[in-house]
């Protein structure tokens, strides 16, 4: 695995969730593979969960990590080709990707949508430029399109508290909040569960739509309580309007998650990927219910880091063998 | 030992002292202790000493160690229980602590006085919420109320430089300053003299008395020359008022610790916590003095963090095993 | 080794460059010898390459490394002597030095010029209170006048690039810029070229000439057609005016190195420190021209560093044994 951004990155999706749910019995079978190998995170945005879980599953496969806070701890940097630096960023990503990839062997950055400029913020623009200069396996720790180490730690724990044979219902549905935020982790948690054997329904007020490419194949309604029926899995969150990009239409009705809705699920797991706003997003009774999953999903934040640190590490291990092969047989 | 607050915590804190006296003696000697072990540090406030003292202590212990500089690398936490979080605040601490308990086996975290609402402030609010809910060993890195890491570097550098067989006189007395700080430091000095056999004596001008709980036994006078006649140990300190909390009230008196004013002691140990504004709260000389101890102070704030650690991490190990034991005994 | 901080501290640069170069080939061969040492990095301004390159290269030698970002983790440092520290300083460089020596077995730090104060800045001031206080080996990752692990980066670059028995001519032309930069790598690379078995030209507009301590014994001009003649190196940097110092004169004619003012040298390897300007230093295209060696420059970074790291551990390691031996004789 060179890249994981998307969930179109992997080819077994489900053979994934196994290998994390492997490690998570034996967190610390591999902790020699990651030996001189350095995993560098750069962040240009905020993070909690992301910064430690990825940091410590890094160190439990004996990885050594170098952590850049951009903007903050070093230069700002100009992400557009072709053009007269003479204004305020100091270096060209083209030059800072390049050196990190000399100092690291695995890099993981985090960089948010912007909200104002959707075909640049959908073209994954940051991403795509340090993917293109740096040379090495690059994870996403959150871009502005797609999460997938959280999406990965949502499968995992799915599949840790799915009923065995019974194909679950799981339903995305919007949550209010008092900014716009990134459709990112939305979109993110739809093609992952849309990929692996779910029935997935996402319901949002009308003008809060996802981008298609994400949604193809789900059940789509403007109607929350229709949605919540019989829903094995409730996953809460909130996101701005894709279109117009970052709007944020009045919504009548109220979307939070209460106790009265939740009883219309199939006594469902509750989910969300955390920061949350209680009260606003859900209700606290329903973050701290015994049917919630939100710490599952946080803990299992150190496993979808880790087995997809160890999958790249073991495709960094076997072209550097397959390196030291090519010369040692021109040198015969 | 879960928690590392006050001097309450301990049963045994002359013991404490003698096994950091031990490990500073052989500082290595436990560095498997921590393996596989993670040491979160969270930061509210800047840090010198406490920042690289503890994670210092950690690695010799062969923990890993990650920090989080809340506010500038995170989100804004919310502290307060059943609130609708529809301000600033992004995460409530009781899903940023469940959270960090999972990725940590224990938490320093650091969390300064306001100096504004002396209730919460003394109800040690945010401590105690993040004890609440994180579920894993917390060692105070200062709090509102008190700062034990710093005072047991300070009984741990007495008990190397007190006469055998002589209970010393201690005298805590108070310093100029041009903004109001913590009574923290104050407070806990105080509170571990106490506890230790020394003979405590507290000078302040009026309207600096320190909040009783912590002073309970110890002489207090508003005179300091009186105070400085005979002392051993010198602690040079400033503090704000308790009543009415937080204020600078005038003092007509100049309370810097001088070279003359120095000669009524006994040729005592000078001490300070650093860091120190010089020729405002003692003069440069005296910091300076061969009696000074301020460098020995910082050194055993090492071997401070390692016991401390070093306890935890065995309560951990116990806790582990017990844990082992019983899935054992379950399994046959 | 004691200091890193100019090639003056360095009895055989050669030698240095040499055993760089071996660390290359054999990064991991020495990675026990830091075991049980710390490596301090102090940052007064920002970093990329240094930060990261002194980081791994510690890690690659087993240290153990601590970062601390002055100014935003911890207090505002006095650097002055003998004031009465009633500003908004709140820690004398005095104090946190003797700290920071205590916690660390090396430090590191990176302390830009201010450009306001010539005297103070060519004086070293930061460097030089820093090195007096903390006790323990220091090297600079950039001071006000100086930038030595960059120069010898570059130095073992050009080693790697250089054609066997001819000694290179090195030509270090000054770039355009939109504001005011320090002359420490223009000053550096100067003294580590001529120490080194070079033929060193400078080519600058009238009123940027270096001071003179930097550059006797380089050919000097204001004719950068000439100078770029038969060049075998061409090493572009701005820098601001020495004197009137910090300004930057009005440059009539365009200084940016292009294609065609590059057709001049004799098929010269392209060099810059980074972070670069595109398109305003020097044109995108000779950056990422085959000759260009901007990449390895950065690469380079990590062997300087270790390098250095390395010479100075084991100067460490051999204190404390003659310090154990004269124990052991007196205990005799």
């Amino acid at each position: 695995m060179k890249y994981f951004t998307t969930v179109n990155d992997i080819t077994d999706s489900g053979g994934l969730v196994k290998a994390a749910l492997a490690l998570k019995k034996n967190p610390f079978a591999h902790s020699h593979l990651g030996k001189n190998k350095t995993l560098g995170l750069i962040f240009l945005n905020p993070s909690l969960r992301t910064r430690l879980s990825t940091q410590k599953a890094a160190r439990m496969l004996g990885m050594d990590v170098v952590i850049m806070n951009m903007d903050k701890e070093s230069w700002a940097i100009e992400w557009k080709d072709d053009v007269i630096m003479n204004g305020s960023t100091v270096e060209h990503i083209k030059d800072a990707a390049a050196v990190l990839g000399m100092y690291c062997d695995i890099i993981g950055i985090r960089c948010f949508a912007s909200l104002s400029d959707r075909g640049q913020d959908y073209s994954e623009h940051l991403l795509v430029q340090l993917m293109r200069y740096c040379q090495v396996p690059v994870v996403s720790l959150e871009s502005a399109t797609l999460h997938p180490l959280q999406s990965l730690a949502d499968a995992i724990t799915i599949a840790e508290h799915q009923r065995k044979g019974i194909r679950p219902k799981v339903v995305l549905t919007w949550a209010p909040h008092i900014k716009p935020l990134p459709q990112a982790v939305a979109n993110s948690f739809s093609e992952w569960m849309l990929r692996l054997d779910t029935d997935v329904t996402i319901a949002c007020p009308e003008g809060y739509d996802l981008c298609e490419d994400y949604t193809r194949g789900a059940k789509l309604t403007h109607n929350q309580e229709e949605a919540l029926k019989d829903a094995d899995f409730i996953y809460v969150k909130n996101w701005s309007a894709y279109e117009p990009y970052g709007a944020m239409p009045e919504v009548k009705t109220n979307w939070m998650l209460t106790e009265e809705k939740y009883r219309l699920s199939a006594q469902a797991h509750i989910m969300h990927c955390l920061p949350v706003r209680r009260n606003l997003e859900l209700s606290s009774a329903l973050i701290d219910h015994p049917n919630s999953l939100v710490k599952h999903q946080a803990e299992n934040r150190l496993y979808a880091a880790m087995v997809v640190l160890k999958t790249m590490l073991e495709t960094v291990r076997k072209t550097e063998t397959s390196t030291i092969e090519v010369q040692e047989i021109e040198q015969v």
